[in-house]
């Protein structure tokens, strides 16, 4: 055997690197305790409001913008808590390992359309959730989840949250799903279903589109749409009825380039200045 | 001009790239409401504190473990609560601006040295934090910040907190900066010298060396570290006495191969299974 063949052999026994945001969320104690902390606050808030009743939803009304927010009476309805699933209420352990193992390769639906179908036995509740919820369950809220997991493939989708410890769910009650209501991600239309017979309390989710969908909408750039969710009439419900999951991995929050993401008079070192 | 140089020209005149860690901690309305929510915990949890003075602080006791936290007594002590600077109350806004400019260059001690001289006008207050530690002042609950920043630096670095609306601080009371008690980056020294004359109901950091040293044993794996911040006995302080801020662009948190991040028992496609 040659020394090429021998180095090669000592690299390919070297476990892979990973992407440092699934490093943090998936493998640290940073990331798990981040989002123990959130279904911490997620859970004290949901317990004090099932004592008081609020008046109204965290659900957006229909003529809502995010200048100026509007929410839904809650009327008489009973109150419930709306989740979205992937790395809010579970982590995608399996699927996301198949990722880090092969770096570079292009998002696939298909092969997502096979995890949701095959991996229930490589998913784990996401740190904190489990308690949580069934401590919401128990003040006699119902936790309904929203998802854009395939309706079509509803039975497995059911059983992959009811076998990690996060169910009860029966799909059409407490778990809706892409293609319920409408076709398509958007899901304000599932959010207005489920408000037709429940006051939502609060809401969870790791991506924006989880609390409305107007913060997906395509004229809104990086940088306008931080200040929508962080300084305008939105930020004060962040922990305090809409409760947001940390995902590093993918999704919404992972767009800019350096004139999208860094603050032109924020910059360094400074241009002509000492150093 | 010929084309290559035209195509040079071209490429770049667009932006740079930003790693994902940096576009969602940064750049994203998702980055920024996690840090809203964490501080809206933190000044909650505070508030409340403040009304009913706990008998224990929130610091580990010099008999504690990880395994078998214990805390220090409050006695009659003034309350306080202790928090990181980087990534946990300011934003790095300019060093992390020439470091996305400049992929692939190694982290410089004397670049970071000359950061914090020099730097003070572009950095931003973290989302949510000035709200939260001026009510938490207001309730008469002083304020500490414990950083490895240096202390051979210390009116640049006092000033910088200041003329951003963190302080006042003041370095020696309510500033401890690298150097300060002994040399080097634990922190359980300043700890120790803050828990002489205060009780630390609620502490607030990035990096899990923010709560105990204990975290930092060369000796912990990164699985078993994982292990011990989210299921052991100390999963509940989480959100509950210590509060963690998401960085998933540099730190404690992104270490780790597969093996070291991905739970053996949950890896997919399962070996041999249909796929």
């Amino acid at each position: 055997m040659g020394a090429a063949a021998l180095f090669g052999s000592a690299a390919s026994a070297q476990p892979p690197s990973v992407p440092p945001g699934m490093q943090w969320l998936y493998g640290s104690g940073e990331g798990g305790a981040t989002s123990i902390q959130a279904y911490h606050a997620f859970r004290n808030y949901v317990l004090a409001a099932a004592g008081h009743r609020p008046r109204y939803s965290v659900v957006f009304a229909p003529n809502a913008t995010l200048a100026a927010p509007r929410f839904l009476p809650c009327g008489r309805r009973p109150l419930a808590v709306v989740l979205d699933v992937d790395e809010t209420a579970l982590q995608n352990l399996g699927f996301e390992y198949d990722d880090a193992t092969h770096p570079g390769r292009a998002y696939d639906q298909q092969r997502w359309n096979d995890w949701e179908r095959t991996g229930a036995d490589a998913v784990l509740p996401i740190p904190g959730a489990v308690t949580a919820l069934n401590d919401i369950r128990r003040a006699g809220v119902t936790v309904i989840f929203n998802t854009n997991r395939l309706a079509a493939q509803a039975a497995a989708n059911e059983a992959t949250l009811n076998n990690i410890g996060l169910g009860p769910v029966r799909h059409g009650s407490t778990l809706w799903l892409q293609g319920d209501v409408a076709s398509g991600s958007a899901k304000d239309p599932r959010r207005a279903a489920i408000s037709a017979r429940y006051c939502v309390v609060a809401m969870a989710g790791d991506q924006l589109g989880d609390f409305t969908d107007l913060f997906n909408a395509r004229t809104l750039g990086v940088a306008e749409r931080r200040r929508a969710a962080i300084s305008g009439p939105l930020a004060n419900l962040w922990g305090n009825g809409w409760f947001v999951l940390a995902n590093p991995v993918y999704g919404s929050g992972l767009r800019g380039n350096v004139d999208d993401v860094f603050p032109a008079d924020r910059r360094w070192p400074a241009p002509g200045g000492a150093r």
